[in-house]
């Protein structure tokens, strides 16, 4: 009998091309694949692992979301210490659930959050270079506290997606944003917790803080950007390694925000 | 008129064959000579540059310390900047002085300080497998945090050195150890502060540590092992990626401890 899991799980996205599956290529979709098959004894792509969104090349998770359906039943723990066991040390399973056949980790979705860490200071700290978009220049971070405000909200957010994003409405919802100071570490902490991010959405408006932490821009062009509806406008793009996939929500995770607005999307 | 520099960098060992310079491998000390030669505009291997003693590969540095002789004066924080600018992201000059001709990074140090990061929980977290040391096991912290005391003052290590050791005296002096349970973190992370460490001192410790923390050994058995001078009865070595060079100490620098004992050690 068929059994429907649904898995949580970190990766430091340093060694993998991205999330989604491709020939030739580490993924974390394609590392998890192989070993829910070898699990199960079914030969290499006879089950699938469905993720609730990619993620770029470099960009990190501390808590992805997949589901797959399993040919047997096995008790969660076991699932996740059994998963865990044959994972590389680049994925850790944190949480194994055994949901319906109905919950599907992509078209659930109800939001997601994604965090983006700036690591400051002249020179690069050798033990973030991977986890932290280093950025030697002051930045005033008032401003960019201020700016990020203006993101939250239901807007068209065309002047913040690459140009690679799939065509379709631009339309998405930002229940909250907040930064962080973190001057003990000196870090600046950027998160946008939404209904859902398009292809490069976060290094984009990531990008446009600093620029305006930086006075390069003013500090209420994000309401501009907002208007204008342009890319050109705003054609920085943060690097991947400073995000993180902070968490995935599913109905009734929050229920101040319960809704499936978007079923399919980046 | 050649000039004498001290300067202060953090690395991190993951890709390192460790500090000290070796033929065909990638060395902290290697890749400084090499940037340091190329800066003064001398043939490869004119100028040395010398440390407070070698890191093992995988050991990390948060504050490692050398010296070398520059044959025209360039001001610290010109240095600084030049040399950061040459270095690879795993290496960060953190500061530089101008210092006599008498300084010398290996036989004046007066103390060093180490950091031993345990990270804890069933699985390894992702982003912390190059920089602490998993153990899956409970570990009682109370035991560990008496035991380490027994460490402190000045003893016949001999227990805690492994075979690949200089010969020599084993007597040497901690100053003082800390325990810090990091809860927050699911850290639990050692310090030791002493006159200078033996080859694997550190790690041959900790292990023993992380004995008395599982109840595999008695909580005053450090007392014992100190007194038998016996390494077989501590066969354990934890793994160098846990290891952090946090500190070392010059003449000065901490009036309580102000003497150079051991002139030439590892």
């Amino acid at each position: 009998m068929t059994q429907r899991y649904k898995i949580t799980f970190a990766y430091d996205g340093t060694q993998f091309a991205g999330f989604q599956r491709q020939p030739h290529q580490r993924t974390v979709e394609g590392v998890l694949t192989k070993i829910v098959n070898q699990m199960a004894k079914q030969p290499e792509g006879t089950l699938g692992v469905y993720g609730s969104g990619r993620t770029d090349s470099g960009v990190h998770a501390l808590a992805q979301v997949a589901h797959f359906d399993f040919p047997f039943p096995i008790p969660a723990d076991k699932m996740l210490k059994g998963l865990n066991s044959m994972c590389p040390l680049d994925i850790q399973i944190k949480d194994v659930e055994i949901v319906p056949d109905t919950f599907h980790a992509r078209y659930d979705v109800t939001g997601k959050r994604y965090l983006y860490r700036l690591s400051l200071g002249p020179f690069t700290d050798p033990f973030k270079r991977f986890y932290t978009a280093h950025w030697r220049f002051p930045l005033d971070f008032g401003l960019m506290e201020t700016a990020i405000q203006d993101l939250v909200g239901t807007h068209n957010f065309a002047s913040f997606v690459a140009s690679g994003a799939k065509p379709g409405s631009r339309v998405r919802t930002i229940f909250s944003t907040k930064a962080i100071n973190d001057e003990a570490n000196h870090e600046i902490q950027l998160e946008f917790y939404g209904d859902g991010f398009m292809y490069n959405q976060v290094r984009i408006m990531t990008a446009v803080l600093v620029e305006i932490g930086m006075k390069k821009r003013p500090v209420d062009d994000i309401q501009r950007l907002l208007a204008v509806q342009d890319r050109q406008q705003a054609r920085l793009t943060m690097p991947a390694h400073g995000l993180f996939l902070e968490r995935v929500y599913y109905p009734g995770d929050d229920p101040e925000h319960n809704e499936k607005k978007h079923p399919v999307r980046d």
